[in-house]
């Protein structure tokens, strides 16, 4: 496997493997590991985003495996890129992603990409032009680290989670996902990755958001065969409240919703009649006892409150830290020998 | 020991081991440590301010012990942070600084941060939110790269500095700490913590600085305490050429006053008429015979005029060695086998 | 040999031996080298414009020999700096660049830099005092990583690319370095290191570009001299087509024309009439079959059509791989062993 995009190629058995490696790692600790299985390996990562989580976790698991990452940030040194194929470059922008993409391949094994969507035209945007330009023009593994359409990392550390707090067999466990109120736009990379890596693995899932913020319909349309292949469910609903009720698992995540596309501050507007879909004990008293996850980095007291956060129900540290295992997984798996 | 705030944590003993540590380190070699005693360890360091000395040395330091550093800089690919506790996020703040050192402490065998004050409302800096918020959240050790109270690493940098300059006996050398113009309002964590270090030694300290220009009252009682108990004294003065005329050791710099928080530029206006508290040939011509000590980066021709700083009894560049010597010995102290 | 810096310290001879050596490690694999010649060595390195290729290569050569880099971003957490020698520093700039260089000698066993001009007034770009600064005050070997007046890396990269595609002598092969149009104003470092380092192995050179941008005179006399010296010729003309002609190599490059400095835009204005000057099918058609070089970043489509790069005569991959394998050797050469 040399690309790992939408998160789904390993396939099911693969990402089952993988899970099960994160859980093997975790529980050897998270120190060093004495065979240095990537020594000498170098990681190429172009972050066009800020980040905490995948920056320093996609470190830390290169580094306690052996290997090296070259972190390259946007606006700390690095080229502005363009990612129009064919383009006339004689605005800003000073390098085509495909030749930084070419290039990087020239020094390491491994190249990372995160590039946030524009959030404007979602024609335009679920194309995901820039991590596929540097998929289709690497000639070394590609890991997407949060696109417009995907955060596959994010979802299968949520898997790991899932698979911690609810055991081995996912089949028919209830997970709600629910939409939250967030000041700034945000991409459906997570909610599209839960719901399909949920799917897959045959959970009961119910996608609660207000009017307007549906999901990609081609991402619904998958997710709901893999659900039905798998023993599974996936129910949308507006009606936040139902969707709780019975859930095991709360995922909190706000999104922007299609209509709110290329319209600037007005979603705003809109948005503060949504304040009451913030997670707060109210919200997570309505639910079976449920675990409340969530990608952070979490607005405290908007999407969650700081009671829920602070509470023993809160997995998102839980979530955060296996970041770090799921992605020793799945570099072993990529970079490793044998 | 696995808070490093103030620099008084290890206490006096422990200061002087780690002094003696450092010049074992420094005697041998700056190179890497054979036994790699940080192997596979990793440090994460959020930069919220720029660094020169603080950023190379601590990678440094790490990287010759056989670990690793996560170098995270505001402005370059980290979330913007929040430091309110209960705060809620609706404005441009990203991610709460406790989740971020939650996070970290997840990946990371230790944590530091470097986090200035804004330098308008005292009583609001000096609770130094944004360190003492990831030493609370943090559940791996945590160091002080600079807060608006404290420069404990560059404090005992000095301390090992002094030790070279005046031999290990500390009491009763006599180090005049002079206040210095500078053109841009800084915080007063360095002189802070040399008056608390060397009067933790019982040196002979004067403080010498225009009026207006007064450390906090908490910590001159606490130097004061300390240098009675170690049989040393502190005196503050106006008298800049009296406070020079016996000292063996001019540690300059420059600091924001209290009664110009929150009045913005006022204060230059004002500094324009103390520019002649440069430290030139002339000033240093009253010591006796004394070295010059600044924690750089210095505003030459400003602070300290070129020929004072290109002169033998410059001992600047030593005290910026020296940073990365005592931070391996507190690296070895905090994270080392044994 | 402790400075590369306009990149012929290491005299014909031992930049001949260079290039030897980073074709041996070519050929042995971009892997780690096992013996980890530089173990424990640390590189600061002080980006103060953007890069890619020059700080992932540089980062992954040092890597791959075991060694360690501390890469430094102006506006990514480094302080700004002060390049002028006696300066009065109450302006904007925190810190002076020996002092940083001086520093930075106390923590690393080389320092590395790269500084570009202002491209506004040429008298004081040609003194490079930026980096002259860096090498002047620096106590470690020192490396240039392109100034106002030399890219080293480039040319040595370059040298060793020539060798690939035209054999081991390289007397009297044929090479074009042909100006382009470019949206920015870009330094003349590249063409001044080809053309010196082309005239030193005595090739043919033709410089073909625009009336009004003349090289610097006396890189053009350094060359003239080099290349008769060996055998050689270099020829400058503005008709592109018949330097083209004969060409075995065609090397694309654009920069900002001595009679611009200091005026603007208006250099743009001008430039439009020169947007033929871009290398596209046709341009390249007339050529000897030769191979397009170009050191990256291209603007497509306007340096350089999609066409050519797409094409298999484009080296310009080769030529980035090659910084790699070239830095390398020179880090054995400056840093290693024996």
């Amino acid at each position: 496997m040399d690309r790992f995009m939408t998160g789904l190629e390993p396939g099911r058995d693969g990402l089952a493997a993988l899970v099960d490696r994160a859980l093997a790692l975790k529980a050897a600790g998270r120190g060093p590991d004495p065979a240095r299985p990537l020594a000498g390996r170098t990681v190429a990562a172009l972050f066009l985003n800020p980040s905490l989580r995948t920056r320093a976790s996609l470190e830390a698991a290169v580094v306690q495996l052996g290997g090296h990452l070259i972190p390259l940030s946007a606006g700390a040194g690095l080229w502005s890129l363009e990612f129009a194929e064919g383009a006339v470059m004689d605005g800003g922008a000073e390098e085509h992603v495909s030749d930084a993409a070419a290039t990087l391949s020239r020094y390491a094994d491994a190249v990372a990409v995160r590039a946030y969507p524009e959030l404007v035209d979602w024609k335009r945007d679920r194309e995901d032009a820039a991590v596929g330009a540097v998929a289709r023009h690497a000639t070394v593994p590609v890991i997407n680290l949060e696109s417009a359409m995907y955060h596959p990392c994010q979802g299968l550390a949520d898997l790991m989670t899932w698979r911690e707090l609810l055991g081995d067999d996912l089949r028919g466990r209830r997970l709600a996902v629910a939409w939250t109120w967030h000041p700034k736009a945000l991409p459906m990379a997570v909610p599209n990755s839960v719901v399909l890596m949920a799917s897959l693995f045959g959970m009961d899932v119910t996608l609660a958001h207000p009017e307007g913020y549906d999901l990609d319909a081609d991402v619904l349309a998958a997710a709901t065969a893999q659900a039905a292949a798998a023993g599974g469910t996936l129910r949308v609903t507006r009606d936040r409240g139902a969707a709780l009720e019975h859930a095991e698992v709360v995922y909190a995540r706000g999104w922007r919703g299609l209509p709110w596309y290329g319209k600037g501050s007005e979603e705003y507007q809109h948005k503060a009649r949504l304040s009451h879909w913030t997670i707060d004990d109210l919200a997570l008293a309505r639910t079976a006892d449920a675990a409340l996850m969530h990608p952070m980095p979490v607005r405290r007291n908007v999407e969650v409150s700081d009671a829920v956060l602070a509470s023993p129900r809160c997995a998102v540290l839980r979530q955060a830290e296996n970041r770090l295992h799921v992605q020793k997984a799945l570099l072993l798996k990529m970079l490793g020998p044998g």
